[in-house]
Order: structure tokens, then sequence, then C-alpha cells
């Protein structure tokens, strides 16, 4: 687990004015994406959020601010992904953490300043891409709370499946439609049975979804054969993004026996642009919620007093932005709000179990943790759960009502940490919208 | 679908007289691999199979004896992966077959044959790597024998999901672990059930299986949001190999609630190194049997006149090669023989399917076929329909027995077709043997 240090302090201050002001992206965050200058033709690189501004790691590897390891780091994020930059491993991402801190700080010289100053482009003049090729994105289910919700939809005298207890459950998603935050989302067609029906209908989903996630880059993987051991699991873990994953509830439920989701998830996952590092979140640990865990864990699986992993008090917040709201220049507004705090298993965990069978990770593999939805009232992180499979529509500020989503609806994922004593440090957005289905005579 | 043309000619011979024997690889298959001179550190290349030998089509491409389409596509075979050649589509791919058929067969110019011997290398020599970059892997589940076989043993009063007859049923399976024939499986660790316990069990997988399926990989793509019709979906084909869907089926009981399996299939999927084309494929089509499907189909997955697709008749076995048997030269032994004729969806219906609700495509991506089970005796593609959940081990003919399988086992799989008055054609040999787990108190 990372030890703070400097680039924690909580009273440290940047020169650059905006990175002080409350926001996102403080001297403590600098998380990276790839980016470019907004409808140009220009290559992605890679940047670090400063503020309203992006550091162009490219110019910066060039600048020759740079030495040592953190200037190879910065070298290798002048490509169009950060794979490069992952497979250099955390002594790498470490040192240009440390160096860009200190070259942002307050007290760097002015010449410093001035170079670095030539590196910046403001956040809203860039557009972002994917910032790795992924490999391969896997899905976890790893709250209690959404788990339950979900069970006592469908199941109600067993809400639980038995081997929730005992392993973070997950399976395979697909890679090829993940897109960056303003990814447009056309709603699928696909098959359903409707209640008492003999035979499917067939058209344009009528239960479409979205998933609070966190989205995990896997930094540096394994060999096939070799797991990965809890006390090692996390140093394996670049850092986090906000992940939608997007679901078709009608179409999931009547393909998904005997093996699990696929067309109901595989139309679109959408994951915001900044991926803040492990190291960043080293303030926001809190204590794993041990007590609900079973009574004794499989060993693979145990870290009785946190020493490898523990929770993150990560705030998420879920917003929803209809065509009408946004036509009648009304505000977007809030469906829910939790912490990522509650998950049932820890990222260590996750990255243990997905490794014990010998599956081979490798850098630039994207997890998500499965719908993170809170204990109490409003912090359920899906409008299935928070309207009861549409049973109790949402009643929205404008008169609108939403049991699923409607074409033009955005939904507009946020997140951020905050702590006394240690800086506020956010996710960024992840914003996806819907569009129209195609006819559903055609094809 | 292919029309027939000079190249599926049963009678045409090639000048190289290994390719005239009784094989896999006769003149009118020419499936492709990449491959390099075995235990070099050269690069891997593109090559097809002809007779014993491997066409270099990284030498051919610099040979001058091809020109326009059929030069391009040989240059684009002369990297690692044969991606680049599947990006320039349909027209290329059969501008190259028909080129090499060409340059192999017996009336060549004595020039052409010696400039083209010059790019031969004995398949004896050679050794292969993964021909594609697979950007997303999906496995069907296609057999209706095999749904049925499973479904008698865990569901015996409904043992068929309903949506079966309605849908090609499919989820996503992990890329990275992967492999090419020859692959070594380590054995994996995880947890199970025991019948009647009260907390799971964990250590090496007691239940370890293999599943006998196709491999087809995708050659070109389609936008997100843009399903393939029916019509088009085989022209999105390239070609197909054997694939081993090694699963845990301990592992795979108790964590496949909610979600389907994970853990018990992505330790390891071995495939065999040659791609035969759909060109190659087209002589052996057969009538799909409609009579066994739904009474009527949803229109995006209609084919009743058989026009846009049909089964293959492709002819496949199972072979065990124990460590007893290899220490005391027996012989491997056949476990079961069936045909791909049999499977209830086509290789169209699976595309259609899999883009209808706008997941993308992209050349280069493995579809499996789920497990080839056929309908009568010695037909079932898995350990677990062959032996009853292990309830009935099989008998081998040196003594030994296999609920499932044991350290040292390997699995062979083998396929061809046949017809007459055209060649048989054959896809090679995909092997893969497995290895002792490791020490389950470790990690």
């Amino acid at each position: 687990m990372t030890e703070l240090d400097a680039t924690h302090d909580g009273a440290a201050r940047s020169w650059l004015a905006a990175a002080n002001a409350v926001g996102d992206f403080p001297l403590q965050n600098l998380p990276f994406s790839v980016f470019r200058l907004r409808a140009s033709t220009e290559a992605f690189r890679g940047g670090v959020a400063i503020g309203d501004q992006i550091v162009d790691l490219a110019a910066l590897a060039r600048s020759g601010l740079l030495h040592g390891s953190a200037a190879q780091a910065a070298a290798a994020c002048a490509q169009n992904r950060l794979n490069a930059f992952f497979d250099l491993g955390p002594a790498a991402w470490r040192a240009l953490r440390q160096a860009l801190f200190a070259l942002l700080k307050d007290d760097a010289p002015s010449a410093t300043q001035a170079a670095l100053g030539a590196c910046l482009l403001p956040q809203a003049q860039a557009e972002h891409a994917l910032p790795l090729q992924i490999g391969d994105y896997t899905d976890f289910y790893t709250s209690l709370d959404h788990a339950l919700n979900i069970g006592r939809l469908f199941r109600p005298d067993d809400p639980l499946s038995p081997n929730f207890h005992w392993m973070p459950i997950a399976y395979h998603g697909r890679v090829s439609s993940i897109g960056v935050s303003g990814q447009r989302v056309r709603r699928p067609l696909g098959q359903w049975l409707a209640d008492g029906a003999a035979e499917p209908a067939f058209g344009a989903s009528r239960r479409l979804d979205y998933e609070l996630e966190l989205g995990i880059y896997i930094g540096s993987g394994n060999a096939q054969g070799e797991p990965i051991a809890l006390a090692q699991a996390e140093a394996h873990v670049f850092g986090v993004c906000l992940l939608n994953d997007w679901s078709a509830r009608d179409i999931q439920r009547w393909e998904s026996t005997p093996l699990g989701p696929f067309l109901a998830k595989n139309f679109a996952t959408t994951v915001s642009p900044w991926i803040v590092t492990m190291d960043a979140l080293a303030p926001y640990r809190v204590a794993w919620p041990r007590a609900v865990q079973a009574p004794a864990l499989l060993h693979y699986l145990e870290d009785a007093d946190n020493r490898h992993s523990g929770a993150l008090d990560i705030q998420l917040e879920v917003w929803l932005d209809t065509a009408r709201q946004r036509e009648h220049g009304g505000a977007a507004e809030r469906l829910s709000r939790t912490s990522f705090r509650h998950q049932h298993w820890t990222l260590a965990q996750m990255v243990a179990h997905h490794t014990v069978g010998g599956c081979n990770l490798q850098g630039g593999d994207l997890l998500g943790s499965g719908t993170i939805s809170g204990p109490g009232e409003g912090e359920a992180g899906a409008l299935i759960e928070l309207t009861q499979s549409g049973r109790k529509p949402l009643e929205l500020g404008n008169g609108e009502r939403r049991g699923f989503l409607e074409d033009g609806d955005a939904v507009l994922l946020k997140g951020w940490c905050e702590k006394p004593g240690f800086a506020r440090i956010g996710l960024g957005e992840c914003r996806g919208q819907v569009v129209a289905a195609r006819s559903a005579a055609g094809g």
C-alpha cells in the first residue's frame, strides 16, 4: 500500500492559481489521460490534469525539465495510449508524479514555471480518447447492497447468491464498445420475454439503464498460471476512473440464463477520461467493512487486518440531464449519491481472485467494480433499483418521470475524495447520452 | 455465400507431390497461420500450408511472383499477426487464394515452381504463434445436443433454457489466456462447493475438462450501433480453426450464479494454428437443420431457405494422449467423433445476433462455437457429457480410467471435410497438455 509522502500534503499549493481553487484537479491529484486539441487532427498523447489545464507530457518530455526515470516515463506518455507508460512499472509512475508535483508547486523556480507553462493546454480546448489499449475488460459484482436490491426484486425469498460472501463475483465484458466520456449510446435492439408471454418480442429496449461503477486499470500483469497474492495485488493497479455500464434490463433478463449477460451490456460502456492513480488515492483509505464478510474467508482473500488493502472512500454521484431540461435551460438533477467505501470486496481482493486460477492480467486491462450502491435511501447506482424495476418512476423537478432512460437523456457520473487535512481530489466526469434506436424493421 | 470456382476442383493437383497425398493441406485448402523456424529468434510472419510445407508469405511478397491485390495481400501477411491482411477485406483474401492456387498447381511454369520452392519451409521445422491480435473473444453455446446433455445432468426436469431456440446464446471470454496448439495448461486453483457442504473448499480443480469447439475468426467488423444483417453476415467471417475451451467443472458450478462462468474458463483456451478460410469450406455446406428450430424465428435470425448461410459438415474428433500411454509407447485414444453440421445455429446467425444490439465486431475477433456434441453415442464434445459428470469413467485401452482430465493428459482435436468429387481438406491439430497445479498452500 502506498505510503503518504509530500505529494499528499493538503497544505501544498501550486503556482497555477486554478489548481488551488476547489475543483477536481489540485496539485495532490495529477491524474492521467490522453488528449489533443479539440476538433484537430493532432495525434493524441498523454496528459496530466492540473487545475483547469492539461500538462502535455509529450511537450514536457521534449522540454528538458525532467531527468532520469521521470523523463523516461514522460517520453513513454508521448504515444496515443498509455500502455508503454504502464509497462514501466510503479517506480516510474511514482517518479513522474513526484517530478510533476515539484514542477507545479508554488516554490518552483520562475524559469521552471515559464518552461512548464509552455506545455499547458486549457482543458476546455481539449478532447480525449480512451487512455489505454485495453486487452480485456472484466466486470465485477462487488456491492452487497446492489446484489441485495436486485435479488429482492427478482428472488425475494432468496435474494443473495450463496457464493456472494465467498468470492468477488465477476464476468468478462466487451472491449470494443468501450468509449470515453461524451459517448453517444444508441439504444439497442434485442429480444425480451414480456411477463406472461409465450414468445419473445423484438425491438428497441424499453428498459435502458445506467450502472454507476468505478473502472480500475491494471498497471502491470502476471504470467499465465502464476496467481497474484493478496499482499502484492494492489501494486498491480495503476488507478481508477468512473465507468457507466449501460444495461438493457429487458434483454438482460431473457438472455442471461445460463451463461450471463451478453447483448444487454455489450453495446456500450463509457469511461471518464482521467485516471486517478492509487498514489493519489492513498489518503482516502478507510477500513474495509470486515464485519459483514463471511466468518472465515478462504486464505487467498483473507486480509483481516487491512494490511494489504482496505476500502476507498470515494464520493460518487449520478446526475440526469434530459433533453427537456436542456431545451428549457433547466439544471441536471442528481439521482443518487453514495461512496465506494461500502463495497463488499476490495480492489486487492478483486485482483487476487481474478488471477488465483492462473488467468493472466496485462497492463491496460480494465476491471469494473460492478454497480456501486450504498445502504441508504437514494444510494442506489442504477434506475432498476431506484425505481423498483420501473414500478415507481422517479419524479424530476420539471415534472418529467423516469422509470428507465429515454432517448436524449444524458447520464453524468461524478466522483471525488475529501478528508480533513487533505486536499479534495476529483475523478472528473463521465457523460454519455442516449440516442434513438435504429429502426427495428431493418436488418 | 462463396460460389464454387476452379480452386474447389477436386481433380486439381499440385507440382508439390506431398500436397496430392491424403492429408489436411491439399491445393484446395490453403489455410493461413503465422510461423517461424522452430526455436529460432526469427520474426513470426504469415504462411500458407501446402502438403507438408509452408509458403512463407513474407518471402513470397519479396519474390516478385505476385502482382496487384494478391501482392498487396501477401505483403500485409509479412507481419507477425494477420490483422493487416484481414483489414484488406474479402476481395484481397480471395485474390491471394487464387494466386497461390495458380502458383502451386501442376501446370505452373517450372521457373515459377523453382521460385516458389525457395519460399517453402517444412512444417516439421516450424513453430506457430497466435495468428491474430484478438480484440475480443466471444464463446457461443450453439449445440442443442450439448445443451440437452448438460441440462439433463443438472436440471433433469427442465433441461433446456427457454431462450435456447430463440437465440444463439453467448458470453464474453478471456483473450489474454488464449494460446496456440502446444499450450501447456496449468491445472487451475479455485473454489467449489462439494455436494452437501456448508462452505466452499479451495484447491486444485478436480474436475478439469476440455470442450471441443470451432474457433471462428471475424475478418471485417461493423461500426458501433450498426448491426450486420443476416444476408451480409458470412462475408464478415474469414475462416475457422479448432478450439479447446478448457473448463474446470467444479469451479464453474459454484461461481456461475448469477453472472456466468469466469475462473472456470479464463485460465486457458487453446486454438489450432491454421485458419481454414470460408472460401475453402464452400463445398462442404449442407442444409441447416431447420426442422428442429423454433416454429417462427425472429426476422433477424430467419434464413428459411438457407440462402444466407447453412451448416458446415466438418468432421471432428477428440483424442486423449495420457502420460502413461506416452511412456509405454501406446497410441493416443479417440474419445469422440462428430460433425459440426449438427449445430443448432449457423455462423451467420451467430454474427447477426452478436451485432443486432449494436455491438461492434472487429477484424481479428474470435468467436467460439460452444461445445460441439452430436446426437449419437460417442458424439459428445466434453468429458462431463461422456462420463455423466464423472460418474461413469471412460475405460481406456491401457486400463486407465478417466472421469475428468489428469495431470500429463494431452487433448488433441482434429477436424476435416470430405465429400465425393471434392478434395479432403483438414484443419490440422489443436493440442494442449495439462500440467500440475501450483501448490494451493501459497498465495
